[in-house]
């Protein structure tokens, strides 16, 4: 606490910036964000998902059963002053399976659950990648069936047309089964490395995972087939076929092939599956996905992936739940703005008042009080303006401000019940009664 | 990163719970908390408030500037692996004086800003006190006048009606200048712990107050003064004449007490001064308020101050800025849900689908997907269940999630276009062409 009768205490606060990595959302920059998340918010109810939201501060060790030791290394985390290891939640899944795990006997499944929140991770900040920054993550939980799988890629869908990228954006599908088994047939005990290898692709080219495949003891001929298989990609239904030849040396992937002619046929009637492709290309990093994988991508390739998701079975298991299937996407805000805005679909942002009331002097602000407050409770969104400045600096602000129409209350005004209504856009002006102006459209003041 | 063919490691994760003083928000509760920002975000557009937003953690030394030193000990604060030393954000003032000096030449003044976001404060959790709470600010910056003053006890009153509880709600306004002219009259050097031994009445009692006034040295008629003011309580026009005779021997309130009349017509011109009482009880603990302060409470006295606020004319001059008068309040999300429930005015959680859409078998799917898309698109909220699980199961499912309606494809529906439609609500049940349950209100089709 600090005494107002102490001296003021002059900060340097122009010094004082918001750390690296984080931002200042001034309202031109938040009103479309929270524009983003109703949409966002808009698509969830089509689909009934819930809203739900864990702590922004958890355990370490909850993160720790998902990611390792090392997730202490990318999170804001430290000890409490009661001796907690404690972080700044760097994602959603852990607290998801926490809540669902606490309950899993009394919720109906399968829960549809979204969550519309910030996380924090310490990296280095790039373009589309903060510190801080808000992620969209929806998940079916207690679900395994194909269909789930294609209301989750159908919901990803309508949100990439919600945010009206769809003409730019195209959702790349695959399932973990194809590469697995492949690697299974030729006997890789662990081909995580190689996984990863493959999800260099595009980053660093063929020749260099070429290099880095035999490096780590595969075969020429199966690097080969390796390189073969993950270049498929096409609308699923047709490409399907070609990757079955592709692949009619490795067992096991019946059911896999029956499940991804399934997602097609419900894909396609759901109406999405222009904006869907087949691309084996797609070995989600994280490796805790067990089933259908998707990832989206802008169509020119620029940019890193808008968003991703996918099955993974085995999540809350791992945390020590019933065993329970799962399918879940996340989206990120920072990456999602980029894309908005390179599309021209951005939202206008629309912060003007519809009404700025100038009293002339202080005897009539109270009459522009009460005008506001009719105004209001129709809905309006009304700014009065009481202030002692002049009436030429109270003209500027309705006008900086964008105000649509400014009433004035002078004492002629006041004293007859009228109130003088000024189009900005046109600069016409007419004085009307109080009345007319709550019983009509102001536009059609200016008619006659 | 896990490999998914390491063995799976069970966490005992039943035994990681949500932190003491955070809360894990399932859908029924976060349903509720979702309109009542809503309804927030409503009142703030009437208003021409600007949503803007910080980051959630910041330099420490930005809230030592108003706090001092000590603020560490109430804060979720540590050095960062960069060695800065940050904290979250315990409250929201700091963060909007550092935006708006910042941008202070550019801003169009007065500006109107609010947020709804989540704070953290390192405190002994308790009924209505989280360590994490979501925080309503609503601030005026660059408007001195008592207009301004007026517009935002305006608001207030507005958002206790948008909360449904302005029958059980009060709002008690008072001036900082007047105690603070008393002290001043009687030669006081150093109020403060006046102010806050005042500030306890209500906690302590008439008795313990007098002992400690006694104590800090103040002469006996003086403490009969200062309790006789600091009671004096009721509709604002009616009791300022009374207030004023008793403090008539006091110097400099001339312009105060035309503040306070001028703010008292004001709000009675805004229709709420029914809700508005003068109390010069209100000594608001923060001691970097400087005129108009008011704090909502409950009628009955039973909770803590529903929320607080006043005018701040130092605050945006102590960080440094250009001297900008300023006016806000804040609202906290905890002690407000336990207003609304004590008011039966929790929202309802309304979180079912309108359609429950059953595929009787996996070739009915596609068909039920392809609806649920046409639904959808018409801004219905439809779950799509063409899980594998049995008739019977989906049915139970959908009874659970209380949908409105339950849509059933069979084998014969799919083949002849229909649907079968069941209301839940009242068991009947209809077969129908699909597209006349499109472009028909359901409830209309069981009427012959």
């Amino acid at each position: 606490m600090k005494n107002s009768n102490t001296p003021v205490r002059f900060a340097k606060s122009m010094e004082i910036k918001a750390l690296r990595g984080f931002r200042d959302q001034y309202p031109a920059a938040m009103g479309p964000r929270r524009e983003m998340f109703d949409r966002m918010r808009s698509v969830a109810r089509r689909f009934n998902f819930q809203e739900m939201e864990g702590p922004a501060l958890e355990s370490l060790e909850l993160f720790r059963v998902k990611s390792g030791p090392e997730i202490v290394d990318t999170t804001f985390s430290f000890t409490d002053k009661g001796g907690r290891e404690v972080t700044l939640i760097p994602e959603n899944t852990p607290t998801v399976a926490r809540m669902f795990i606490y309950k899993q006997l009394e919720l109906v499944q399968p829960v549809r659950w979204y969550s519309i929140e910030r996380f924090w991770r310490y990296e280095r900040p790039q373009e589309g990648r903060l510190r801080e920054f808000y992620q969209g993550n929806f998940d079916i939980l207690g679900d395994g069936s194909v269909s789930a799988d294609a209301e989750m890629i159908t919901m990803a869908a309508d949100l990439i047309r919600a945010m009206g990228i769809e003409s730019d954006t195209i959702l790349k599908i695959s399932h973990k089964d194809i590469l697995r088994s492949l690697f299974a047939s030729w006997g890789v005990d662990d081909p995580a490395p190689m996984f990863r290898a493959v999800d260099r692709l595009d980053k660093v080219g063929e020749d260099a995972v070429r290099q880095e495949l035999a490096g780590l003891g595969l075969a020429l001929e199966r690097i080969q087939k390796l390189l073969q298989t993950v270049q498929v990609s096409g609308p699923i239904t047709k490409t399907l076929p070609g990757l079955k030849g592709l692949l009619s040396a490795v067992d096991g992937l019946e059911e896999t092939f029956e499940r991804l002619e399934r997602l097609g046929d419900l894909l396609e009637a759901a109406g999405v599956s222009d904006m869907c492709q087949l691309d084996l290309g797609i070995v989600r990093g994280l490796d805790y996905y067990t089933g259908t994988v998707f990832e989206a991508f802008d169509r020119k390739g620029e940019l890193r992936a808008l968003f991703g998701g996918g099955r993974y079975d085995n999540l809350i298991e791992l945390f020590g739940g019933q065993p329970t299937p799962a399918v879940g996407f996340a989206i990120g805000d920072a990456v999602l703005e980029i894309a908005m805005k390179r599309s021209g679909s951005w939202p206008h942002w629309s912060g003007e008042p519809e009404f700025y009331l100038i009293a002339l002097t202080d005897n009539e602000a109270a009459a522009a009080m009460a005008l506001g407050t009719k105004l209001r409770s129709k809905g309006r969104s009304v700014e009065v303006d009481g202030s002692g400045a002049k009436p030429k600096k109270k003209f500027k602000r309705a006008d900086r401000k964008n105000a649509r129409f400014v009433l004035v209350f002078g004492e002629d005004e006041v004293r007859e019940g009228k109130v003088s209504v000024k189009d900005l856009s046109t600069g016409k002006q007419v004085t009307v009664p109080q009345e007319k102006l709550l019983n009509s459209d102001p536009e059609n003041l200016f008619d006659n």
